[in-house]
């Protein structure tokens, strides 16, 4: 996809009776539907399917009410929940990024801020700049929120490769420490989560579901 | 599903290294992966199959978001959100019950019940509590958040069916007023979208998208 890409409502306009501003709005909420297309490398637990990142960014926003507790910094639990809604919607038109992809990460940052502005520029101002402040800050990992949010992009993940008996843990050239390193951010965030975390990797790892590796902390 | 029907985890429990309560945690957070497989009657937008649970609480999220500043009463964004996040989980077990089914709505709220003590029931007591008490509002409709959470739940499909021209909307036996009887509940937490959803199925009826009928209000 890029900038010519048409938008889905190009052949469907919304009826033009309605109120411009709610019409721009309704416009961006239906070209969002991409984000249930735009296909990650994990495995469902509950079905034999890659899953996708509306059904991503919603598990995490769960995660997050259910796992506030365990926030090293105190968190506000309804903006982290925003900061998870929003933190993939530029893979609309930038694609997933696999995070044990050898070469992918190369251009992403200038993939999805070509996306960001596009997708984010549909809505009035006020509110593009408040979705994109949203996504710059899980990206910048400044706030506790955002450490919060990105352990939970983090640990879901790790939670259905362990269903899965290994999944992407078993990505061409990655061992159980490439693992542990891509996951220890999780520790920015929560030290009990880190530690269920590093817990799931080494019986993975003890178990063949991920390559052995000794553990780098 | 019923009440034997095994979780998610009895064939790969996580580690019992992890702290208990946690693990409870997490064992409840996989077993929700199940709302990814639970599809609805709308069609996707973005592709030809059917939307998800879990899509489409993600997809209502984002709508609380972007739609907020046309709620009628002041309505606490984050709270908001955790009761769409919630409000169709106890499907997991019940299924999805079609909103223009003839006969399902019969038993539902048993059906939903049964589903809620034995899903919520997997979490820690306080959590359970929590999560119920949050599906309970969502259900009541007696808060300003409650009734904009319906009013989301009553708009998003409604979007999908304009893009779909038609969809459900061309259900057996209803009409264009089936249809506004059943998203009238919009103008409880929002005038402004009460109106777009008017528009919306006025233009639909006249293109024949929706079956005629007279306005009813």
């Amino acid at each position: 996809m890029n900038d010519r890409t048409p938008l889905l409502t190009d052949q469907t306009p919304l009826p033009d009776t309605i109120e411009a501003r709610l019409r721009r709005q309704l416009t961006f909420l239906i070209e969002v539907d991409r984000l249930k297309t735009i296909l990650r490398q994990s495995p469902l637990a509950a079905a034999d399917r890659r899953e996708n990142d509306a059904e991503h960014s919603w598990h995490l926003a769960m995660m997050v009410v259910v796992l506030a507790e365990y926030a090293d910094e105190p968190i506000d639990v309804g903006h982290t929940i925003k900061l998870v809604l929003v933190h993939d919607l530029v893979e609309i038109y930038a694609g997933d990024t696999p995070i044990y992809h050898p070469t992918m990460g190369a251009d992403q940052a200038e993939r999805e801020l070509a996306a960001a502005e596009k997708l984010f520029g549909m809505l009035p101002a006020d509110q593009a700049a408040e979705i994109r402040a949203l996504w710059d800050e899980f990206e910048a990992r400044q706030t506790p929120e955002a450490r919060f949010a990105k352990a939970m992009d983090r640990l879901e993940p790790q939670l259905l490769n362990w269903m899965a008996r290994g999944g992407t843990w078993l990505s061409p050239g990655i061992t159980a420490d490439d693992v542990r390193a891509r996951k220890a951010m999780i520790g920015d965030a929560s030290q009990a989560l880190w530690a269920a975390s590093k817990q799931i990797i080494a019986e993975g790892e003890r178990r063949g579901w991920a390559r052995p590796g000794q553990a780098r902390r």
